[in-house]
């Protein structure tokens, strides 16, 4: 595809670097917003930056903030000794939503999965240890992907935090083996936080 | 969908705002972003702004261009006395790129649809008819998507353009009747070009 303008192609090449965006929407999407007023296009390109800039990580739970601490951590009504370990922000979303969950969250930016070269050491596993003990918490509800690389690091994190104070649970299998929790719809998901089940009866 | 933060939720807003891209879309490329470096993501609004702001239409063809006149117009090499008629920059990219087109092109910015509240004035008809009287142009190529609004443009041209010395050619039909030009493979499109029909024997 030979495009008219340098100015075009650069941002067609922007575009089309994001997941799922081949050259064709690229450039469907730039001329969609050569169409609009610059104004609005300023706009579009300055909240992209000013979001890169500017958005922190919760110091306590590593969800995204506008603060040092997020809303949920400094939300006095939730309750701080249930921490609910997801893998990534789309997942607090996801469970938020639902509007069933009151305790606190601690995102580990990933799962450990050895093939991909992720271990432990590059989530935020330590601080979740760390977390634990300073917080006196009394539950962990696991609200992993239910896969293989889910399951090894609920039995990591479980083992690491060796605790019999601790309770142990996990979201109810409604979901899919194989499936993904972002997209399960939210009466799936909102049971699931209801019924979530020991780790024990879970990993038989 | 409740976000922890309000400059993710006004990225997020902005990308929702893009053509077919709904908001679980517009959160999945916003983190996308949020993972890269600062310095990727200025450089991608940047793209964006500089285009907006920067990008010119050519004086002569109404196509993109980064310059007052386009790299076709300002071709020594391209027949000036032949104008292909296109309705968008999408189709002049696309008719370039089967590489069987030696003429100029002139962008409608559209076609005729009264049920759109599109008419003649709103197109570059007008500029159209000064620049084939002032370049004695031979040849008008109707290249626009084979619809009702596209029959209706090229009769209301033909009928303005009224001129025995002009040749009036459309783009062969192989695309099926309904389709989108800028869809067509270029296979279908390069043929359609080279085995272009005098406009009276199509419009019969």
């Amino acid at each position: 595809m030979n495009l008219p303008s340098h100015l075009l192609e650069a941002a067609v090449q922007e575009f089309a670097k994001l997941p799922g965006i081949g050259k064709k929407t690229a450039l469907r999407l730039v001329l969609h917003l050569l169409k609009q007023d610059p104004k609005d296009v300023e706009q579009f390109s300055g909240a992209i930056t000013r979001m890169r800039d500017e958005i922190q990580f919760c110091k306590v739970c590593h969800n995204i903030s506008d603060t040092d601490t997020c809303s949920i951590c400094s939300n006095p009504g939730r309750k701080k000794e249930m921490i609910c370990v997801v893998e990534n922000i789309r997942d607090v979303i996801a469970i938020e939503s639902t509007e069933q969950y009151s305790g606190t969250y601690h995102v580990l930016g990933g799962v450990i999965s050895p093939l991909d070269g992720i271990g432990p050491d590059q989530l935020t596993i330590d601080a979740l240890v760390t977390r634990v003990n300073e917080e006196k918490s009394k539950e962990i509800v696991f609200a992993l992907n239910p896969t293989i690389q889910g399951d090894t690091t609920i039995y990591y994190i479980r083992k690491k935090l060796n605790n019999p104070a601790l309770t142990f649970t996990t979201i109810a299998r409604g979901i899919a083996f194989g499936g993904e929790l972002e997209y399960a719809d939210e009466m799936t998901l909102a049971k699931s936080i209801r019924n979530r089940l020991p780790v024990d009866s879970y990993i038989q």
